[in-house]
């Protein structure tokens, strides 16, 4: 590997390890628990699982890898707070979600050329980005993997099974 | 900037961000809220600082940056879960103990040599490391990025003030 590529594979083993913990969060807990606030009157599991799904498929977007797979959750898990609206998705469904929108993001991760990563996202102009280079989507890459990790900590708050 | 300085400039980028989140979140709450528990039954913030000083100051011997600042603090925070052991250390020499950390883990991660983020750590031996070469300094630099914004996550469920 070059060491541009030892940077890229490192920072995909990083995101690697956030969203397998988090799977593995998720599959420790029922759909009822599911439905437990991470602390009193706060966002209950069930959002944060539908808002990180949010937060992934757009990624997809973003990092200009093709078209998003589930547009439709913005406005239940990213656009308002929890308990805004009904809860119009099934447990299931968001978890059978989360895996695809992950695999998917994973296979384009793996995929896309080492040099690639430090190219714009989609998000930045050309006249932007000529000014600011780490605005690249590298930088992206590993936001999320933070955000991942941000409401992980907040997941392991409840009590498995 | 070459493209092995553009990668670690970006991760050092997400470091900062996440390091500066979390002064923000301890600035914002007093000496008093510092007691209060991040949900009912867990961990206290004071803890939790106590925590990452602790975890902050072990990564400047891993990186190999030179010898840490407060190792003893281990025994309360890092060896012991919360409220094993007396509050031995004041909130007030807690905060100024991440600052002096961070500021001490940040000038010297500034100064590594983009190449050098690929050589390996000081947990893991030169044999280990020729089979391995994902376990780099640079994946315990995300790695511990992505453990500050874990414990960040947590820290928001207290509300400020």
């Amino acid at each position: 590997m070059t060491h541009e590529e030892l940077f890229v594979a490192t920072a995909l083993q990083s995101w690697k390890l956030v969203t397998d913990r988090l799977d593995k969060q998720f599959a420790a807990l029922s759909d009822e628990d599911l439905q437990k606030e991470i602390a009193p009157g706060k966002n209950r599991i069930y959002y944060l699982l539908g808002h990180l799904v949010g937060v992934h498929d757009r990624l997809i977007a973003l990092l200009g890898l093709g078209e998003r797979l589930h547009p439709e959750l913005d406005d239940q898990f990213l656009t308002n707070p929890d308990r805004t609206l009904p809860d119009a998705v099934s447990a299931a469904d968001l978890r059978k979600a989360l895996r695809e929108v992950n695999a998917r993001l994973y296979a384009a991760f793996e995929k896309l050329p080492a040099e690639d990563w430090l190219k714009r996202h989609e998000s930045v102009s050309e006249e932007d980005f000529a000014k600011e280079p780490l605005r690249n989507r590298f930088a992206v890459l590993l936001s999320r993997t933070g955000h991942a990790a941000f409401h992980s900590g907040q997941i392991r708050l409840v009590a498995k099974g």
